[in-house]
């Protein structure tokens, strides 16, 4: 087994934290800010200086390409992303782009023999935090977003459109370097876990092997605003109250479902919003992950079998969209099953909670993606934490797992 | 018995409703925005054309007086306000005003004797809803604020702040015309109930002995943010949901004290607010009124014996203000009550829920305040109403009211 260089892997998060600090462990690194150029450039510097030829596409997405020792091959592709959350911090995207970069630099450094060429890129805007919606250029890339109406969104907070911003940015290039089926073999994205699961239970590396389902509504209790000081509590109709009421109520019913579903009432209206007047309206988001699609059919069911009044206030629902459970390539599972048991590293088979580009990928390349724990759990957070070594074994896996595609997959 | 001009009551109520019109049964007219200045003007001209008196004081308080027959004697005044909150009605406030109007109206052309001078005065920013806080200019008048701070108060989604506007508007006036209880001699505040029980129970005339006393608290819960996908239920500290269960637990406490205890959690702040986040922070409002301070510890207790964890988030409170109880006078109430009884309107003793001009006023003169039904219990929004008949009946008890203090009062 080959083993990349930890002090490297370390020093290359360390040299990236600086594009967007915050000063306070965090960053902000929202999709083609200044912040995020400087990072894009300082890839491109990095790559060439490994003998990588770095292109882009039509919208934004790098692709680093180390040539292979037999020509006309397809390429193997790492990719993630360097933008971050507003108040992020310095491993969620950039630790898969710069432990690719690390496996490729062991590569060039060992002269590791590889047929194929290798590619690590960087997709823009995985995050959707400037521009919405996150994962919109693989989104694009695989025909779920139309470009023209992606380009046509205007940054949260402002009034820069993504098509402005990407054209000021001079990383707009050419459509015929998107990434496709035809030149590209198979992909990898290795991310940290953004959640408590491998830490808890002292593992090194979590296999994904997919990324689980998801439904989000909105549930709506309306009922009547009236003043604090002169209506009669027989006489009120609170919405507030009634979406407390039917908070409680999901968490006994969808918590007895099954301990791997994860539901969250996550963000709430509620209007007027004010101390002195009884809410006539209250909104709130409800969202719900499993990778078996039958348990989430059961969630849509109690999410359909709500009573339609509470406490005197109507109950609606609206659903948002959803996305099916991906699963990733076996194949590809495979190589990086047999890369951690290779190095002797623990782990586990899990899903992805949160969503990946590799979840679009998977629809047209064999794709996979591997964890490694992250502190706490925490992440979109200035605290997002994983240690040298946790990084090291990742970029550790990744090599291996590449290397072994390299050598079984044409 | 003297009775008002039922359509002349009327067209008041309607010719005011242009100020501020939205066009759709309501008005918008903020403290000292133009639509409140022209109805100040309006004020001012119907006044002048009854042979009052108007003056402005320092504050922009307008005080129009009609000369008694007796030199020397104190003044008789009816108060109110003319400003409404956004997207207000056309009754709360200018009612009193115009019932006073109309009853001013009454003496001149009825040339009903009256020993003492009667006037009819406008409060400035009574609703707080453009410069907070509320009854803001009475507080300034009673010392409950300071005049200083009150001037530099900046304006809601502006820059502006009261004294510029106070200064811009030409309503400025001399200290020396404040109300005062060597100028002044009892206070009466015609106002619509904004609650449904005067409605409900087919009364027409709520005598007002008093304003209820009242506490206010922020109910803070902090828990963890986390990743909606990644997060096990089982590891979360959900501030959303710990918010619901304690909302919950205080309808259930509260709601067992005494069944005339109002309570309202009517603002909610949620953090971080996203769906895709479980709740870290979540910070609601309580607010609670009772005429019997007694109850009201009880509620203080409650809040204080809340528990200081709820599932795994911290609890904490902070109290923002308060106020006792106001009782008005006896022989103002007896007046209000001589003279419905005299008109033949039923009626009922009640509390108001509410705060007004006349608490603050009530320190320093006999003051009393007189409702009259709102249709469904509705104010502060655009259907508030009350019938012709309805606004009649309660000019016509403050006319009579009024005289009979003319007659044993000085």
């Amino acid at each position: 087994m080959y083993t990349t260089d930890k002090d490297r892997m370390t020093e290359k998060l360390t040299s990236f934290s600086k594009f967007g600090d915050l000063g306070n462990g965090g960053i902000t690194r929202l999709s083609l800010s200044a912040p995020a150029l400087e990072a894009r450039g300082e890839f491109k510097r990095r790559a060439e200086a490994l003998g990588m030829d770095v292109v882009t596409d039509d919208i934004g997405n790098m692709y680093a390409t180390l040539p292979g020792d037999e020509p006309g091959l397809k390429r193997i592709v790492i990719g993630s992303h360097l933008d971050s959350v507003r108040s992020g911090g310095n491993y969620d995207g950039v630790y898969g782009v710069l432990s690719g970069l690390e496996a490729v630099e062991t590569v060039v450094a060992q002269k590791i023999p590889h047929r194929h060429p290798l590619t690590v890129m960087v997709w823009t805007n995985e995050e959707g935090a400037r521009f919405e919606p996150a994962m919109m250029c693989s989104g694009i890339v695989l025909g779920k977003f139309e470009k023209e109406k992606m380009f046509a969104v205007v940054e949260r907070d402002g009034s820069v459109t993504f098509g402005e911003a990407l054209a000021a940015s001079g990383w707009a290039g050419d459509p015929e370097n998107r990434i496709n089926p035809d030149d590209y073999l198979c992909y990898f994205e290795p991310h940290i876990e953004q959640g408590p699961v491998l830490e808890e239970e002292g593992l090194e590396i979590g296999l994904v092997e997919g990324v689980v389902g998801m439904v989000n509504y909105d549930i709506i209790l309306e009922g009547v605003s009236s003043h604090a000081g002169t209506t009669p509590q027989s006489y009120r109709k609170d919405a507030l109250r009634a979406a407390s009421k039917v908070i409680l109520d999901l968490w006994d019913k969808l918590g007895a479902l099954d301990k791997r579903l994860v539901f969250t009432t996550g963000q709430i209206l509620c209007k007027p919003n004010v101390h002195t007047i009884v809410p006539s309206y209250v909104k709130f988001t409800l969202d719900s992950r499993h990778q078996d699609m039958g348990v989430l059919a059961q969630v849509v069911e109690i999410i359909e079998n709500l009573p339609k009044e509470v406490y005197g206030c109507k109950l609606s629902y609206e659903e948002h969209w959803g996305r099916k459970t991906v699963a990733f390539n076996d194949k590809m599972t495979g190589f990086i099953a047999d890369a951690t048991e290779g190095l002797g590293y623990t782990y586990k088979r899990m899903y992805s909670g949160a969503g990946h580009d590799a979840q679009y990928v998977s629809e047209m390349l064999p794709a996979v993606m591997l964890f490694i724990p992250s502190k706490d759990g925490l992440s979109h957070t200035v605290v997002e934490y994983s240690s040298p070594d946790q990084t090291w074994h990742g970029a550790n896996v990744l090599l291996n797992a590449m290397l072994k595609a390299d050598a079984e997959m044409d």
